[in-house]
C-alpha cells in the first residue's frame, strides 16, 4: 500500500542552519517537550537520525551521529594525556561527554558542571543511552555556572572539556571562550601537563570563519600548543571543529593512538581511531589558508573580535 | 524570552492540498500514530488548528472548525425533514457526524455504517469531544461496506447521510457517489419524505470542478430537488461543499429554520443559523455559471465521467 | 517521462500568513525583483495561481484570482451610487482597482493617490492586465500620502476607495483607517451620497477578529449606513472582507444590481452579480455573533484599540 | 527596513537529497529553465551558493563550492600521471571539468563526451565560468554515448575521468560503472601508466554504502592500485567520494604533489594540495571499515549488486 509515502512526508523539523539554508527530517514523534528557566528543549524522533535532542530549535545532539562529535571532543586529549584521572566538563548535561570520558580507565574522577539542571534532568530521564554514564559512581554532577565554579575550586584538573554552546555575542557562552577566560580561569586549573579541549562551532570550507579560526586563534595566544581538527557530521549538515590546546606537545602517531585506545579504554570507538585522527587534524588548504591569515581572537574587553598584532612566531 | 519563536517554527505538518499547493502546520505534538487495514492514520496536535485526524496524509478534520463542515452536513437535511427519526451515516468513523445528528431530539435511532473498525475505535479512544455520541444509546454501529450494508436492510430511513472520502477515480468511494448507487442503492431506502445530503468536495471558485460539479449534477438525475451549498473552512485552506437531495420540496426560509433548530436542537449551533444557510446556499456567479454549464456526471459504466444530454427541464 | 514531477516540486513561494501557518505556491520563475524606498517588491510566476506579486514578503494579488478582491472593493459601491462620476483611490498603485472602476461608464474622472512611485512604475510595466487602465485618459495619478492628498483638496468625490495595507498597529497606514481620519479627512471629501469603501483585511471565521470587525465598528461610529461583506480568495487561503459605508442608504436588490452592471459596465464580471453580492453580504452566524459583540474601532489617539460605549442604536 | 528579512525567505529551493531529508535554499531568483531530450534543467541564483545547476530536481554543482567536486576529480589523477597529454572525460557537459584539466599545461588533447547536446550548450551559455574552457582549442566535445565514444576509438587516453550520474538501477548511467564496462571499455583504451578516475557518489559515514563502496570494490577487481578519497562538500549536504585506479602506483608524497602543481598547473587550486589529498584520501574509521567489509560491486548480468569471492589478497 501507498500508505508509508503520504505519513513519511507528513510532519518535518525543521531548522535554519544558517540565514537562507534550511535542514529538515521527516518526523516519527515529538516524543518530550519542556521549557527550562534557560532554554527550550525537545525530543524529537526523526527518521533520518533517529532521537534528536534539540534546544531553542538548534539541533544538539542525533542518536544516529552523535558518536562522531563526542568521540572527538574527549579521546584526543585524554589519549594524548599520559595519564588522564581528573576531568573537568564545562556544559555536557546531555550526558553523552562524560559517558565517553568513564569509557577511559584511567579516569578516576569526574566533574560535570552544567547551569541548566532542568536540561540534565530532561537528558537522564530520556537519553536511554547515557544512563549508565549517569549512575557511575565516578561522575559527579554540580549545577553551576561553569566559570564560578572553576573560580571557586582548588583542585586541579588533566583535561578540562568545554562542551558549551557557540560564542555568539550576546550569547550565555561567549564569556567562556575568551583570552582572558582561558588564561585566568581554565589554564590555572589545568594540572602540568593537562590539556584544553572545547568544541569549536562549524569548521567546513565556508563556515569556519564563523567561530572555529577565532576559537584556534584565541587558544593560540594561551597555550603553547594548540591542534585545531574538524569531521563532517551528517545530522549537522557541515563539518565541526574542535580544538585541543596545552602547554606540553600533544603529538602522538597513529600507532600510539590505537596502542593507547586498546590499553585504556572500554568498548570500541565507531568513528576515531589513530589514522581517522591524523586525517581530522590535517585542515583542507582552503580552511588552512583562511585561519592563518584571520588573526581574530576572542577577547573579553571587546563585544566584536578584533584584529591582533601577531609576532614572527606565528606559524601553523 | 526569545525561546518560543525558535520552538514554534522547528516542526511542521505539511500538506499538499492539490499539486503545487502546500499548506502547513506549526505543530506541537503527534499524539498517536497508527496504521489500520485499510488507512494510516494520525493525531497531530497543531499549533493554528487544535487537534487534527490525519489520515493518509489528507486532514480530515482539525479541533477548532470541524464544527463548519459537520454543522453543514447534518443540519440542514435533518432541519428539513419535518421529522427526522431514523438516520444512516455512511462513513462518518470520526463520531463528529454523529454527535451533531445525535443533538436532534427527534432522531429516536442512527445507524452509522464505517468500513474500517480501527479508525473507528482510534476516534473512540482520542477525540474527547465525540465520547458521549459513541456512547449514545440510539447509535448503532456497524462495521461493513456502507453498500452492502444498505443493500442488506429492509427499514428505511428518513436522512441518508453520506460522509466518505472523495470520489478520486480508482479510490475506494467512487462506486458510493454514482448515478446507479443513488438511483437502486440510496433511494429505496429513503422514506417518502426523505432527504439524502453528501459531503461533496472542496466548492471554492476554482476547486468546484473536481468532483463537487459532478456530484450536483448525478444527483440532479436521481431526485426531484437538489440543494447545492458550500462554505469556507479555514483548515482545509478551501470552500467546501456539501449537496442535499430529496423528492420532496427542500425549501425552509431563514425564520422556519431558526425555529426548528430552537423546537428540536439541545445546544446551539456555532456556525449554521437560517441566515447563515441562505448565504451558503447562494452559490457565486463563478460557481454558479460554471456548474450549470457542467454536464459532468458519475456513472457507475465509465470511470472517466461523461457527458450527459440534459433536457428542458434542467434549470438551476 | 518523470521529470515534470522532480522540477515541479523544486522551488516554491513560501508565506507564513499568520504566527504557524504555511502556505506554499510551486514556482516556475522569479520574473522580477526590486525594492522601492518603502517596500520589497517581486513579481513571481506561480504554478497554482499564475503571476503574483509580492510586497514585503506578504502576496498581494495573483492572477488568477485577483478579480474577485478588485471586483469586491469597486463594484458594490458604484453600483449603489446613483450616478458615479469622480472617484478617489487611496493606495491602489497596482492599477487593478482602476481598472475595475473604469469598467463604468459613468466614471469621468479618477484620481489614483499612491505613495510609492516605483511600485506604480513596477506594475505598469509588468502587469499587462492594466496597462490599459494605466493608458485611460480619465485616470490622473498621483505620487503622495493619501492624507495629505485629501486634505489639500477642495473638490468632492462620489466613491473613496480605500486599497491599503492592513492597519498594523506601528504599520504605515494605521493611521487611514482610523475613526477620526474617516471624520475629518474621508467624510468631508464626499459629495451628498458620497460612498466610501475599504478593503477590510481577513475575514474568516477567525481572522475575522484582526482587524474586520474593528475596521467595521469604527465606521459605525462615522457613518450612518454600513455594509460589510465577505469572500473567500483561494489564493490569500481565507476569506476576505470589506466594508462599504454613507450616509444615505446603501440597499439594492439583487435584480437592480444585475440591471445596473448591464446598463453602465462594459465587459463582464467574473464573480460578482447582484445574487453573489447578497450572499457575500450574508455574514455567517459565527461572524456576526462575534462583530456584534465586538466593540473595537481604531482610534487615532490609542496604538491599540479600545473599548468604546455604544448606545442602543448599534443594531446590525 | 525590515524587507530583506521579508523577502529572503519568501522564494525557496527544495530537495530531498534522501528520503526523508530536505535540503532548502533561499532563492535569488530562477535564471534559466530549460527541458532536453533526457533531463530537465534549471539555473537558479540562490543566496547560500550562489548560481546553482539543478537536473532533474537535483543540484549539480553550485558556484561557491563546484571548485571541491572538480578540483578533487580532476588533479589526482592527473597528478599522479607522469605526463598527462591526452584526456577523455565521460560526461561532464557542465565544463567545469574541462575547466580544471585544461589548467594543466602536458595535456594536449580533451576529449569531453556527454550524450545530452542541449546540457552542454545550455552550460555554454550561462556558466561564465567555464567560457574559455569551452573556446580552448584542445577541446574536442563529442556529443555521444560514452561507451559507443569509447568503443568506437581506437587511440589511448593517458587519464579517462568518468563525470557521470550515480549508478542508480535502472538509470542512464548504471552500466557505465560496471566491471564488464570497466575491463572491456576503459581499461582497453588507457595508456600504459593510464589513470582512470571516477566521481563516486556521497561518500558520507552512513551515505557511503548507496554506491561509493561498491564503486571501490568494483575498480579493485580491475585495477592493480585503486585510490578512494573523499570530502565534504556544504552544497551536497555530505561529504562526496571519488576513486581514482590504475596499473601503476598511484603513490605521490605531499611535496611532489604540491610540486607538481607548481611546475604543470595555471592558477591555483582553491580547496586541494598535497597536504589536503592526504587527509582525503584517508577515511575515517567508520567509512575503511564498512567498505573492507562490504564485498558489494556492479555488474552487467545483475541488477542488483551482489557478494563477491574475495580472495587473500584484498587488503586495504
Amino acid at each position: 500500500k501507498n500508505h508509508d509515502q503520504a505519513q513519511r512526508k507528513s510532519c518535518w523539523y525543521e531548522e535554519e542552519i544558517e540565514d537562507n539554508l534550511r535542514w529538515s527530517f521527516a518526523l516519527n514523534s515529538i516524543l518530550h517537550t519542556g521549557a527550562t528557566q534557560y532554554q527550550d528543549i525537545q525530543l524529537l524522533d526523526t527518521k533520518p537520525f533517529g532521537k534528536a535532542l534539540v534546544i531553542d530549535g538548534k539541533l544538539q545532539s542525533a542518536e544516529i551521529d552523535e558518536f562522531i562529535y563526542h568521540e572527538c571532543l574527549v579521546h584526543p586529549p585524554l589519549l594524548r594525556h599520559p595519564n588522564p584521572k581528573n576531568i573537568f566538563i564545562m556544559g555536557g548535561g546531555e550526558g553523552s561527554t562524560a559517558r565517553e570520558i568513564l569509557r577511559h580507565n584511567t579516569v578516576a574522577k569526574l566533574i560535570m558542571c552544567d547551569i541548566d539542571e532542568e536540561v540534565v534532568d530532561f537528558c537522564k530521564s530520556y537519553l536511554v543511552v547515557n544512563r549508565q554514564a549517569f549512575c557511575d559512581p565516578r561522575l559527579e554532577l554540580v549545577i553551576n555556572d561553569a566559570r564560578a565554579e572553576l573560580l571557586s575550586r582548588v583542585e586541579k584538573y588533566d583535561v578540562i572539556v568545554g562542551d558549551l554552546a557557540d560564542p555568539i555575542e550576546g550569547g550565555p557562552c561567549y564569556q567562556l571562550y575568551t583570552k582572558s577566560f582561558y588564561e585566568s580561569v581554565v589554564k590555572p586549573r589545568l594540572t602540568t601537563n593537562g590539556v584544553f579541549v572545547t568544541q569549536a562551532g562549524p569548521a567546513g570550507i565556508f563556515s569556519h570563519t564563523e567561530v572555529f579560526s577565532c576559537i584556534y586563534n584565541t587558544l593560540k595566544h594561551v597555550f603553547k600548543y594548540v591542534v585545531p581538527y574538524s569531521a563532517h557530521i551528517p545530522s549537522y549538515a557541515d563539518t565541526w571543529g574542535w580544538v585541543m590546546a596545552s602547554d606540553s606537545p600533544l603529538s602522538l602517531n597513529a600507532e600510539e593512538f590505537d596502542l593507547r585506545i586498546k590499553q585504556r579504554m572500554t568498548g570500541e570507538n565507531r568513528f576515531l581511531d589513530g589514522t581517522t585522527f591524523q586525517s581530522a587534524s590535517t585542515l583542507s588548504k582552503a580552511v588552512r589558508k583562511s585561519y592563518v591569515l584571520s588573526l581574530l581572537s576572542f577577547t573579553s574587553h571587546f563585544a566584536l573580535p578584533f584584529f591582533f598584532f601577531l609576532g614572527n612566531d606565528y606559524v601553523y
